[in-house]
């Protein structure tokens, strides 16, 4: 694998050249009807500006550095006004060390000097938080920041096929998670859009959402058992498939967000690789009767492994239809028995409202099959995000943002949300697009996701996304969502957060932190 | 419906003349190989013992009594060792006070007062705990006790049938839960054993089991939000069909069993009554193909509302084979599409471990149907802990117990715990029967519960009992399996519990509890 942008999503390779992001721009230029947009290029490595550490590397802590680019690279996750600042140089809030621990005792070791030290420490997976989990905004009181990058706990230490578990460490990539298990013909089957260059450590801190639209929508109904290294000790749950022992000890980790503890590893749950697979893709005339159809599948216990219904402008976004019409993309999946007969069965359920559908696909492959369709659509989305790297360079805010909420207030949340994020482009003089798609869906309840695109005004980028960002949030939390379903709540959703989590609850975690991290060095500014 | 027996299981009027026990009693001792069981009579109520109240009921805190009955009717749960002690008229830990508060505030003010008074206060549902989770054994340090009875806080408030969710009471009983949402076309489908009796609140305390064998196992997966009073306010999560936002709240309740907060009211998750059933019986020669072809059903992704496997004494036990066959008892059920073809796919799966089929059973019924066999089953299943009251009465020790467990290890687990509780009758130099039957099942470990009968010895019986119960926990906890699975920690499963849960989870708790409840008044001595 090539090297990672110091700035932009992936890999630094991927970054298109000035004619071809001219190109996009012209092309984005025509869409939203916008005068030609301005090409800038980032800033190199060389030319980054970077504050003087405060803290110096110290022996007995395993691999500790204050090297500059390492720095760099663990200064930022990967949202829009991360990749703003970085590709314009704007480094100011780097850690002062990088650590890479290679197992628990040397994370215990880095906690308790941090602990005596005072200083803060933010763990740190694959670096693509979009709400500022990594981000070294800690507040006062603290000596200096040490990035703790799990990297070097990374393999798939023991795979148990009868009960279909495998113990992974945390600090392992979405790629080599799936590679390591392949051999033993199964799949972990988490593939949050970040899949890439993100962790299982990552995912379970977050609560990432991943590939499954019903059902094991999170990471939190994969994870068997989790070891997480706190200031105060080990916190390890034990291996079970299922407890009524109290509230859950997993749960507790599932969503801490780094600020309880670094999780060092993970008992999770794997399956068969799947065999069968069936699809459809069904347009619907209108939005209101796609989302009835939507809403009828995910109450029908067919448990489909795919439910996204994009709304036109989606469609068209995506080049899936350009005819005005919403799309609802349906696919089941099994390893173990045919799925066509569900198919029918989500078909008919569309048809009943209105749906259009394509002709179904239905295969069948062996369990080690090439690269099938739908391994091209993931590659697809999991392509997506290098696609605001060029936006970045045209000085165009694209960002997305996403939710839950119970089905009878989805329409109303839909509507306000659309109509706050287009008062803010008119607040900009702007026009934009925005556009909705379900990411999960629940019996309860959706879980949309907005993407909009609009030019920025010179200079005055950071400050209109965080406009933007404020008229949604707002939006969302009014119209009885929450503030987010699998973007976690880092720092940037902090405000919301706080208001949408029980205030007892909140007291509550707190009580916790102070118990598990006396000190309080874990992720300050985060969650809590 | 009729009065509650004061010390046994279910209706008074349901506990049989001493011929009908006589006849049940010579069957039991002829199944055991032991000599004829004396026959004893309960206690009446009028003979009851009970302790002398220490507080007197008081003015502004709604309607409280110190009556004698209501005291007796609060002292236990329904465990066997409850059982036995309502049987012989010894009521001694009986709280002092019952309060049975209509609304929040009334809870509130009874909290408030306890908090000031240091008066202990023990939430009561339905009072059928199994592992003392209602018994006011407190220990020291406080004026008195009051069981809060949450039987006035029982409505559904409200419906929203798009979403599929309801509003309800945390004292409503199952029975009546299902009656006030059958107009609706719509169930909650949660059927513990104790469903008669037992009631919403006290499931979400408890993290009750009930109907799926599979997916929504626990009470957890069917709590969209949740209200609970505490010490310090009202805890009142949003309701919301999934969120990413830091740990989850409702699962910090979910288990709290009365130790936190008093839980008023949920919204839960409700879905429309199930119209096709198929269900089908498979016999198999030999238990470990049995428990195969079980957790191959389990990792299918066919997700069967029932997966029951029955060893072959519980076959026996229960009348469904006596033939020295497993039984694997499958069933699916849908309200929107049929479900055989899911069916044949589970005896597929079962013919390829050996098992024999019988002839599957498919229906479909609208959805205003009169009673069907499943609802007959349920009956007879809600049924069964009636005959502890006659074991009782007999002196043989009748009890159940139950965990999960990964596959890996659920053979040395199952043989460990019939060896361990076969040497405590050894011990007690009697004979009797332990029965195995898996309850729920997961993709990576199933949920065994075990039934015993062995005759107790007489006037010791709950030295006997505590002798295999600690037999049976040790065995459980040394094989990797978990306390409980399903009847909860209350006061019993405390000793395993405390090595079960993480040591930092415990003091995790114990920050939380002392956030929320700071006098530390509620449910003392249970889960922390």
């Amino acid at each position: 694998m090539g090297e990672r942008s110091h700035w932009g999503w992936g890999l630094a390779e991927r970054f298109p050249d000035r004619s071809a992001r001219a190109a996009l721009g012209a092309q984005v230029a025509a869409m939203l009807g916008t005068s030609e947009l301005e090409l800038l290029d980032p800033t190199p490595l060389a030319d980054a500006a970077i504050p003087k550490a405060r803290l110096e590397p110290r022996s007995g802590l395993g691999e500790v550095t204050g090297d500059r680019e390492a720095r760099i690279r663990h200064t930022y996750g990967r949202s829009y006004r991360d990749l703003v600042r970085g590709f314009r140089g704007d480094f100011a809030p780097a850690p002062d060390l990088v650590a890479y621990p290679r197992n628990e005792a040397e994370v215990e070791r880095i906690l308790d000097w941090a602990s005596d030290a005072r200083v803060a420490v933010i763990p740190f997976g694959g670096g693509t938080s979009v709400v500022g989990g990594v981000e070294a905004a800690i507040g006062h009181g603290f000596a200096g920041v040490v990035s703790l990058d799990l990297a070097r706990i990374a393999s798939v230490a023991e795979v148990d096929a009868r009960s279909l578990a495998a113990r992974i460490g945390a600090g392992m990539l979405g790629p080599a998670i799936e590679t390591a298990l392949k051999p033993h013909g199964l799949t972990l089957r988490h593939f949050p859009q970040s899949f890439e260059f993100s962790t299982l450590g990552g995912w379970i801190a977050t609560r990432a959402g991943g590939h499954f639209a019903t059902l094991y929508t999170h990471i939190d109904d994969l994870v068997e058992s989790v070891r997480m290294v706190t200031p105060r000790g080990l916190f390890e749950t034990r291996r079970l498939p299922a407890s009524g022992a109290g509230p859950s000890p997993e749960r507790l980790v599932l969503g801490s967000e780094g600020a309880l503890g670094v999780i060092t590893e993970a008992w999770v749950r794997v399956r068969p690789r799947p065999c069968f697979r069936s699809s459809v893709s069904v347009r619907f005339r209108e939005y209101e009767r796609a989302v009835a159809a939507t809403r009828m599948l995910a109450q029908s216990g067919l448990h489909p492994s795919n439910a996204r219904l994009l709304d036109a402008r989606e469609a068209a976004l995506n080049f899936v239809t350009g005819d005005g019409s919403h799309v609802l993309i349906v696919a089941f999946e099994s390893a173990d028995h045919e799925v066509g007969s569900s198919l029918d069965r989500a078909i008919e359920i569309a048809r009943e409202h209105g749906g259009e559908p394509e002709a179904p696909v239905h295969r069948t492959e062996s369990t080690r099959g090439s690269a099938s369709a739908s391994e091209s659509w993931r590659k697809a989305f999991v392509d997506a995000p290098y696609l605001q790297n060029t936006m970045v360079s045209l000085g165009v805010i694209a960002d997305t943002f996403e939710t839950a909420v119970t089905w009878d207030r989805f329409e109303t949340l839909h509507s306000n949300v659309i109509r706050a994020v287009k008062d803010a482009f008119a607040a900009m003089d702007r026009k934009g697009l925005v556009t909705c798609r379900f990411t999960h869906v629940y019996p309860d309840g959706p879980a949309p996701y907005f993407t909009y695109v609009v030019p920025g005004r010179k200079g005055r980028e950071l400050d209109d996304w965080t406009a933007i960002k404020r008229a949604a949030g707002d939006a969302i939390a009014a119209s009885g969502g929450t503030i987010t379903h699998h973007h976690a709540v880092g720092r940037t959703h902090l405000p919301w957060y706080r208001t949408e989590r029980p205030t007892l609850f909140g007291e509550a975690l707190r009580a916790v932190k102070q118990s598990l991290d006396p000190a309080g060095i874990l992720n300050p500014g985060c969650l809590l």
